[in-house]
């Protein structure tokens, strides 16, 4: 904090990002525009904090969330109407796969507002609500500050909101207050980040009667999911599968949450997209302790799940479900601590049983030396790329699908937005989590995987890449079109091609002096020379890898899902 | 249309589209999406539709805007959540700039949604009425079919809606319904799309209000502004002016509104942005005949209209006013009608007086030589490039303060987003245009300014451009940044700097085989050679255009504009 305590007062927008920057964040994400500049001002007399500049709303709002995703909480500016509308897209995305964000939007002056100017950026109606109205469906919290009295207050209790829940909230920011005085000593308490504890009898309950179901158990497994990574209790699993010695799978969102080399690990289950023995596996147990569960259609192989519902213990960060026994605001934090103490005190009669082979299916690979590139050769190949600590992203499409069949080496992260889904995600989004791990630890590496259908949404993400001289690989799979779509509907149609572009040019026009490299890979062998080359496996520039597959080449998981999703969408 | 009055049933989706057809919209923007893509199908039912296949949703909602500028109506298909809350951004300018848009979004089957199913695109809360609840703020009506029997009285609703009141509607289609059949022989009755005609009485009065009022005038005038083109009264002003022989002012927004070859044309109204001979001529006016008026900041100097109010009749096309008098539901398109018919019959005294001479200022750059290129210099030599037909586009920002000191030839048509003024519009909206002029005559040109700031938020319309081999001239203002806002707040801040781009590899990357142009423009030597180039006139092929420009170089009028700005944000 470069606050001194001397200073009584300091202005709310300092305040804002000084308090940003005490949880954590060091990157400021969005676009300039008239009634946020005087804010942004602010952000350069904080040290430690920078703002991004992104090219576009949408894309500093993707980037925010990948950043998020890294570093526990992020933070968007956009410019009020033109600028929140343009990233509610990305603001509803974290909504539903649990991102915290703090999104600040520059609104005109109380006085513009209270005389119903016809402002620009206005549907010239004279309403100046209607922006937050719609965010209030997208987010935990969205309120606007109406007086400098309690600005303070609103802005701690939104930043907490957001770090805590792991969902974004909207902070409506009326021009003429930024520059308004306030307490500079309410600084000095830190926020509470922590979680409110559970209510004692209703977490001794429900640790007593999991424990007795644990007991009982002959054949129990862990189902991990995309929220065990989100709220933060990937520890606290790995804990408990040491005590109990379950086996683990994780759902496709989950992946990543559980480390794959750890000697209970499964495998991924997707219903009846699992590997048969992982399928086996998780549905003969009688006993499923399901963790951080977001059970969305591209997460289940739509709804496939196949085991009993009785035999399953929900564990959330908001409540917790005991077979058919909901305990409301049960948080699994707690539970699974306090679950984890009791086990380790008590005797397990539990013998632990073989796990599926398939987890050891992407060796396979090594016996292919020649042909031309392949899905299934590239995500099992690239189990061998990875290394600890590396960030992998992937695309809702060939790249989501396909890399539920890559091992990930212990500490490797993987972002995807399974649930929300939204094409063009995947660019932004490494491009944030690649600001994170340049705070962090610039050796991580940030990896992308993403199709040239979802590119060409977000492309000038790139820009940013090249702003901040930022080092990602950035794998794009030239399949000529939304391959993806063309597996659920219209194989030939029109509507499911896309301009061909230069991909080799890309780099060339946003780069302006800063070092690069393009790639392009066709076969396996140029694959393996590529991945086994020292000098490429070194995080040191940005780098673009087109990868050239046939155009209806997939994952054989994402073939059977589209057949699933077509007949979903026509009944 | 392509029905045969044999076929007595067919699918709802292609009804929609032979509707939409009729009403005279050939192209249909939009990105697919699992959602939507039944529906797409019966696009190529229909003769002479085509589908743009955009390479984002904002770029397509905002294409969709553009489109409907130029043919009065237009068509965007986007897919739920994901699809939707991306272009909302471009749906909200249409609403506020009165622009007709039909809004088709494909949303997950009925069943799904009595199920509640967590479907991806969802927030994962099984709530499916959330984006449709958001649109309903942006929109003039938004509705969702629920069952088949009133699907076809719903579409047509909202067609002759978004035709007739020009404002976006949103139609939400599950997927289930697309293939359901419908009665064909309703296709045979067209759309009625004729505004309802004014309550007779009220018309009566307020004609006979006006018309009294313009006999006691010694010195009116006539203020043209944006909805006189919107809501295509622009004849109706040319006959009014031809019969009375009053000066004719334009707003900005109102700029081509009404011909400037008409020499009862005195130039463009802003308040005290103006012209000082302009100022003078509006503001001492004893009669001010306002049409179509979107009084908004940047279209009047922020506010700073100084007559008196008592003098003016505002003409609007949902009500009327007569100094304070309101006229709700009187539409001006009957009114002026009436009042011209009844002038016609009468006797006046009015004797036209000169008019401002600054409307001929743009020919003072026929004496500039040789030297830097300057803003000042590029507006008004523009007048010269410009011709008959074209349709010329610009960019919140240096080019639309600019354009207000270019002369138009007849029958020049002006796309600007002054009162909505989201940066990144005019790229796509220009390409927009380019398909409408295209299936109207395709050797009327269409001529973007845009600065290289905007630029990169929607760069990616250049793709959809090549994709469909498009003309248009791309006129790429190189000045280093967002010069408006430095212009703001802000001058030396970073907040305001953009990442530089190499914009002669622009058509490199999108072009894959279309002939295309770079040129690069410094000097007023180099843009009068260009100009005077006569194959460069012809549109033939797709063209950059980068215009080297200073860093604060802007219009004067901009500069002002930008102190008001700041000043008007920060009380």
């Amino acid at each position: 904090m470069t606050t001194s305590t001397n200073d009584s007062q300091i202005p709310l927008g300092r305040y804002i990002f000084e308090r940003i920057r005490q949880v954590g964040v060091k990157t400021i994400f969005g676009v300039p525009g008239d009634f946020n500049l005087s804010l942004l001002d602010h952000i350069y007399d904080v040290e430690g904090l920078r703002w991004a500049g992104n090219a576009n709303e949408l894309n500093a709002g993707y980037s925010a969330d990948g950043y998020s995703r890294i570093n526990g909480l992020s933070c968007l500016v956009t410019t009020f109407g033109v600028g929140d509308l343009s990233a509610v897209n990305a603001i509803a995305g974290m909504m539903a796969e649990h991102v915290g964000c703090l999104h600040i939007v520059g609104t005109p002056s109380l006085s513009s507002i209270s005389n119903r100017l016809l402002l620009h950026h206005t549907l010239g109606n004279g309403r100046f609500d209607i922006f937050e109205d719609m965010s209030k469906h997208i987010t935990e919290k969205a309120t606007s500050i109406e007086d400098i009295e309690h600005a303070q207050a609103i802005v701690d209790d939104l930043i907490v909101t957001a770090f805590t829940l792991k969902r974004p909230v909207y902070l409506g920011l009326p021009s003429n207050f930024v520059n308004e005085l306030v307490d500079a000593s309410r600084l000095e308490k830190k926020l509470d980040l922590e979680l409110p504890l559970n209510e004692k009898e209703a977490e001794l309950e429900i640790v007593e009667n999991i424990y007795a179901k644990i007991q009982e158990a002959k054949n129990p497994i862990v189902l991990v999911d995309a929220c065990a990574s989100r709220h933060d209790v990937k520890h606290l699993v790995a804990v408990f599968a040491e005590t109990t010695q379950f086996p683990v799978f994780t759902t496709p969102m989950g992946k990543s949450s559980f480390d794959e080399d750890n000697p209970r690990y499964g495998g991924v289950y997707v219903g009846v997209l699992s590997n048969p023995d992982v399928k086996e596996a998780v549905e003969s147990a009688d006993l499923i302790l399901s963790v951080g569960g977001l059970l969305s259609d591209f997460n289940t192989g739509s709804f496939t799940y196949n085991y009993h519902t009785t035999n399953v213990i929900e564990f959330h960060s908001d409540f917790c479900k005991v077979r058919a026994a909901t305990y409301s605001n049960v948080k699994m934090q707690y539970v699974l601590e306090k679950l984890d103490e009791k086990i380790k005190k008590g005797t397990s009669n539990y013998v632990p049983g073989p796990l599926p082979a398939s987890v050891h299916d992407y060796k396979q690979v090594v016996n292919v030396k020649s042909g031309k590139l392949t899905q299934d050769y590239l995500w099992k190949k690239l189990s061998y790329f990875l290394k600890s600590g590396d960030v992998i992203v992937t695309e809702t499409g060939t790249s989501s699908f396909g890399v539920i069949q890559t091992h990930f080496p212990s500490k490797v992260t993987a972002i995807s937005q399974v649930l929300w889904g939204s094409i063009g995600y995947s660019l932004p989004s490494a491009v944030g989590a690649q600001f994170a791990l340049e705070e962090i630890d610039p050796n991580r590496r940030c990896i992308l995987f993403i199709g040239d259908g979802s590119l060409q949404l977000t492309v000038q993400a790139i820009s940013d890449v090249c702003r901040w001289n930022l080092k990602p690989y950035l794998f794009v799979l030239n399949n000529k079109g939304y391959t993806i779509e063309k597996l659920i509907h219209g194989e030939h149609a029109q509507y499911n091609m896309i301009q061909t572009w230069d991909h080799s040019k890309i780099l060339e026009l946003f780069h302006d002096k800063v070092e690069y490299e393009n790639h392009r890979v066709s076969t396996v062998e140029e694959l393996n020379t590529l991945f086994e080359d020292k000098a490429f496996n070194k995080n040191d520039k940005v780098r673009l890898i087109e990868l050239m597959l046939d155009e209806m080449d997939a994952p054989a998981n994402l073939v059977k899902q589209a057949k699933i999703s077509e007949k979903i969408n026509s009944s």
